[in-house]
């Protein structure tokens, strides 16, 4: 956007902003809800009317003025963070990061809870989940995170540097474009793109853009966004057709939506199975980058475990823990117990708790991430979520399917997807996420097999 | 888009466009409409409320039904001709083009016409302009531009191979950004990126987005493209910023619009005093591929004039004749005279008769522009009247500001920008296009100063 143009489009997208939310909350659905409430039809018809009437009476509690002037409000934030970040100068975006605490605290008054007031804004990204459950889930993680990568540091060095030598892009495009249809992603009904920052978006299951971004210079970057970002269109793509615009053809979360993409990056993509399967084809895509470097190497190498300052750069072992220390300072924002203007000191001192380096300033610290600016307070929990999930349906699609890593190493992506599918992609909105969780692993949501699967794969990586 | 994606495509569109058309109709917009009838104000409010009147009344007549099916039909219309296109197949695009044809007809006798059912669809585009009138002012046009190109061939050769050779991309585009600065374009409040098909969008004046693509083995397709799409800018920036959204702050139509994409283009991007300023920069930016060519072998590369298939790649003389075969197909279609399917052998005879030479198939001949498959029939005749306008606003800004060869020579853009900003940008809808250019010129539209331009330009150039 041109720097005068930020003016307009935030009153643009106010006005939009206030026109959906209107619809929203119509007397026309409000009539339709009543109409229906009698019904006890089948069971798809029923949650969908359970979700719409969640939807309906949510965004009734919220007045208009206040979608306006939020959606108005993160226009402009949006664009000071970014000035902020490109200098790190955290004062030019702290009178922002007020008005948006203090627009997120009406949020929560207005929503209600019965807890936190963070739940109230929790709820909006992950319907159900709350301050206590998350805390719950994440406190086992959290230390056993901390305690593996302790271990880690004193294990047998991973040395990825192979990661880092010289990856012409138009054949990095060719070869995961070649890896992500293996794995189901369906070009007849989608496509991948350049940006900036790399995103899923979804028009309707047979429309599903994936976009990402290419380093020359570092295999990672590309690959293992396109991997994630393919993780996301799948289930998009596995959508109900038949459904689309109900909630039955509707993702059920945002947590389950990160679970599909972490699940085909992580588990899938770091594992020994997957690479025995591609990584002759990538030796032969790069001979010049790879050509002294064997199978047992190069998995090693994407799955080194290193503390870094930035989230979007981490490993799978240290990422919970960057988004642990973002979802207790939104905690501390909300109920009040933290003012805007001293988070890059709580960032620091935490973060150093966590990791033991100290960011060498806030660009690289609490000024990194997009979705303060946003508005997004309860967004990051998520990413966190996803990546319990993941590891959970993971094991149970294993106990259903067999062996996932001697069967991916034969390159049939198949069973693990048609799992999916049934126990995730169709499922839409008719289950909540902890009880679509329970209905597909046989057990409530839970940070054990992510734990075991730190611990198990990265040990072994590590293990001298 | 994806293969797949274009059904939902054709339905989300034809929704929204349903949903915009029913709010064009309203009841809401016809009570205030009704309120404000005894308004007698400032000629602006009189005149927003002119147009606003005009555009509810053109709307109400259409029914919602045939702007869906239209919408509907023609987004999937346009996968078919992309297809076609590709193929050079026309039988596997007939059966679009008929229901087109079809629904452009419904169209016309829904909106209303006096004279040729063709008036009702130019009038979308061109308002109050009829059939009549253009041929009026067209007749002349192709007589004259038939008898230009045939004494141009008898006159010295330009050899162009100058701009055929190797200029990096990246070089192009820092210069072309330098040239549209200097002529007025606000990077404040625009930007320029790279697009398959180089285009102008303005969400508003403060945010006008220019397209374009670059072509290392030819300077002329982005650079004039870049010209072109700033002219278009120029006056999306020019608009008033303080009636935004009313008719005061709109563009007064196509013809209006490509009449200032055609004047920095061609009036001032090929004359003699714009490259005098111009060219030692551009010779020092590809000192490899200019080395051996001076200011005037340069200035007469750019204004070489050459019969060929297709019309986005036409030089500014053969131009208006692409346009002339067009205008007078889609009349014949639109009166039922010609059937779609005869459209192919129609264009090739009247291709000769005008060019000399006949396209070797229907891809470089009547399936070259994208126009019709979107339903836009009535469109094409505003290029040439953009044509038309932009040689006698220049005219009329020549006696105003004197020699505009020498000020722009001198690397002054700022007079013939400034005049236009009063004349046409600021004007927006307050005038009707024969209106403004009356106002602007002293004189109704008229073909003479498109055609003198063309003669005294082209011939001076050719001449041994």
């Amino acid at each position: 956007m041109p720097k005068r143009g930020a003016e307009l489009r935030s009153k643009q997208l106010a006005m939009l902003a206030g026109m959906v939310h209107r619809r929203r909350c119509s007397d026309e659905v409000k009539a339709l809800l009543e109409e229906a409430a009698p019904f006890t039809g089948d069971p798809d018809a029923a949650a969908n009317l359970r979700e719409v009437r969640r939807d309906f009476e949510q965004a009734t509690r919220v007045p208009v003025a206040l979608v306006e002037e939020n959606t108005r409000t993160c226009t402009l934030a949006r664009r000071a963070w970014a000035d902020a970040r490109a200098r790190s100068d955290f004062p030019h975006f702290l009178p922002w990061l007020e008005k948006i605490c203090g627009l997120q605290r009406r949020f929560a008054e207005a929503l209600g809870y019965k807890g936190h007031p963070y739940d109230a804004l929790l709820d909006r990204f992950e319907p159900d989940a709350t301050t206590a459950e998350l805390n719950a889930l994440f406190g086992p993680l959290r230390q056993a995170a901390v305690a593996l990568l302790d271990r880690l540091r004193g294990g047998r060095a991973v040395d990825a540097s192979c990661l880092r030598r010289d990856y012409p892009v138009p054949q990095q495009e060719r070869f995961a474009r070649r890896v992500i249809e293996a794995i189901g992603f369906d070009f007849e009904r989608g496509r991948i793109d350049v940006t900036l920052h790399p995103f899923c978006s979804g028009i309707g299951p047979d429309d599903v853009r994936l976009t990402t971004r290419w380093d020359r210079r570092f295999f990672s970057d590309g690959f293992y966004s396109v991997l994630h970002e393919a993780g996301h269109g799948l289930y998009s793509q596995g959508l109900r057709a038949d459904a689309f615009g109900l909630p039955a053809g509707q993702a059920c979360s945002l947590g389950v939506h990160e679970s599909q993409s972490r699940l085909w990056e992580n588990l899938v993509g770091r594992s020994a199975g997957f690479w025995r399967r591609f990584f002759p084809a990538l030796k032969e895509t790069f001979p010049t980058a790879l050509g002294d470097v064997g199978l047992d190497a190069f998995t090693r190498a994407v799955n080194e475990v290193e503390a870094g300052f930035i989230r979007i750069d981490a490993d799978e072992v240290t990422y919970n823990l960057h988004i642990l220390l973002r979802f207790e300072l939104e905690q501390a924002l909300v109920k009040g117990d933290l003012a805007p203007g001293d988070v890059p000191g709580a960032w620091n001192e935490r973060f150093t708790a966590l990791f033991g380096i100290t960011p060498p300033d806030d660009a690289k610290g609490c000024l990194q991430d997009i979705h303060w600016s946003g508005g997004s307070i309860g967004y990051f929990p998520t990413y966190t979520l996803g990546n319990v999930y993941a590891a959970q349906l993971f094991d149970a699609a294993a106990r259903d399917i067999g062996d996932l890593d001697d069967v991916h190493g034969r390159g049939d992506f198949a069973p693990l997807l048609a799992w999916m599918r049934e126990k995730v992609h169709r499922v839409g909105r008719r289950l909540r996420p902890r009880a679509l969780v329970e209905a597909a692993t046989g057990a409530p949501p839970s940070p054990e097999p992510l734990i075991r699967r730190l611990e198990t794969h990265y040990g072994a990586v590590y293990t001298v």
